[in-house]
């Protein structure tokens, strides 16, 4: 019988500043778009990471929690927190920090461990800006 | 390559009145489908849109969040705050103004301005009517 | 020696419609006091009440906790929950539903079953109407 | 024309205290796998429970909430608030009391009352065991 | 006979960045001091504005809410909200934005439109800079 | 001139389990005393400690924040997280853990910490026990 598949999720927060500057496009250009965005702020940033799989019948979890923890902070939260996201982050080096490429960049780092997962598989990256804002990666599953 | 795809919700507040009384059924018959929430009383409401798509690779971004944001101002919030969803809503006349009936209705309000998502799509929109309960639309998505 | 005195707070929450419109005000002047909150709306209110007394060395607590919300739903709860506070609860009759004069209303009535707290005293009453404004009303304590 | 279908879901939360530990597994091996968590403590968890359907015309609900609330308390709170996931609740005699299977044996025990929801079918139960943590358990619908 | 007091609050939101660094120490005591603080990072802070008077008996207020979240977005909310602490807000300059010191310039900002407060005075400003972490300033009325 | 003087608040929140039950008392009268609470449950647990004090004008703070953190981490959190309050607990033994007895306790193990306060001094502990009730304890100074 297939065993029962379930979704954990486990959430870290961060203090981060970031500005929204393309390089591509003007400072006018800039400004219309990213508006009060466009200059130097920051967030209390909520990144939950969702992985799924089937429950092990030993242990009655999917991966341990403890493992999915170790993950996020050793390949998100040691690097970003009390950081400024356009110029101290390595791996963001090059990229706009938007929430919608933050969620991508955690994914990539994330799924680069997969085989910490187990039998557990990635499926959402969520990143909550502030408290009406938030964004939703699913990499290539959907 | 394609580009990855990112949903991205805004959720805005309203305080308003309502109560919940259907016109073909009698009022005993009101009274106990509905209970407590047959007579008029009110709650603050959380409404979070989802849209989804492609991040574009100049600005970061599936859709200007500010954009999104006059959406739901110019399309829900203003029509909605402080009213009596039973009576003083133009398009909410005739409608039972049940958690389920306010999804689909500011679905269609904001499907309506679909044209002002560029390349996202309206995903899912979300009605929290307390701490405890809430109800999601997803149109024909699904 | 002096036993240590604790507060304790249990809150309950409630769905209400209310309008504020002052009957020695003109309809402008209402309107132009109250603005939006001039008209029917309503709120998921929140109702904190903080109690203050020694602890009891036998049970450890300051009073019953099962007593306090038992007080809390037949003085409040009961008589506002789903209720529209300008028209159906009796003892709001005449009384302009502001935070603050529920906050005062809300008190006396707990303040008149005070036998009931022990050697407890109520501290504070506090009324949460949206997630960004409350009010505190503390009797004649301070 | 079809109706439209909307998600609704209804939350609870109770107290109560678990452990976790394998009978399978040595104690070293428990005590390796789940860390702190080997030894009885507790949480307020927080239980929610979503179904889907098509909203009837005439109530414009998927189903009475209040229905979905007494199903809820009848079948899952009213046994395990303060409880000793471990100890005192039969339904869960022999199951390892993590979130996961919590989930599982939670829809379990909504499945089992599907006639009482109408139209609506039972779409996901999320428990959340602590501010960061929470699980989600679909059935067989995913 | 007096009035009841009652004091009423009203809380905003912001995002902004910042860092702590002491100019009279040198960078190594700054580090130690500070920690991951002493670089640029930022927050979502949450500003809470506590007023308290006697409750007028014709409005049944303490004083229009409406007035208090103006004073609030004009003295403080505009001049902070996507900004750089330590940078680019004028009256911010040569102060270090602690937490303790932005509660107490928010203050200074309020208290000087105190005449706005009607019957009302200041009672406390509390900065909410991260879920765990806040700091509450009286002036000098304690 | 005085310096200004500002609260801190530090939280922290730990997962543990608990049982009310007093020795003095017979099965009968613990039972209807603490009624559900008189079995083992357990809480997310959540810790605020609040310490008053001058700011210091070369730091801008109260005191270290981190150091605040680590006195609580070391003083409460590393002995009571995923612990059971009766039983594991060595400076809980013989004390009846209600919330009331639990603040009381975490102000003296914190008030022996004094010292490292530097002029700060401790003004309360609340102990939030679930999402509707808490306690406050403020030792002698009121």
């Amino acid at each position: 019988m297939a065993r029962p598949e379930v979704r954990i999720t486990h959430a870290e927060e961060f203090s981060a500043a970031h500005r929204l500057h393309a390089p591509q496009l003007s400072d006018a250009e800039n400004k219309a778009l990213y508006g009060p965005c466009n200059t130097v702020h920051g967030h209390n940033y909520r990144v939950e990471v969702t992985v799924t799989g089937p429950v092990d019948p030993v242990t009655g979890m999917v991966m341990n929690l403890t493992e999915l923890m170790r993950i996020m902070r050793e390949e998100i939260w040691d690097h970003v927190d009390h950081q400024h996201l356009n110029e101290t982050v390595p791996f963001l080096k090059g990229i706009l920090p938007t929430a919608e490429n933050l969620a991508i960049v955690f994914w990539q780092r994330v799924h680069a461990q997969r085989e910490r997962l187990g039998s557990a598989r990635l499926f959402r990256v969520r990143v909550v800006e502030s408290r009406d804002n938030f964004v939703d990666y699913f990499g290539d599953l959907r």
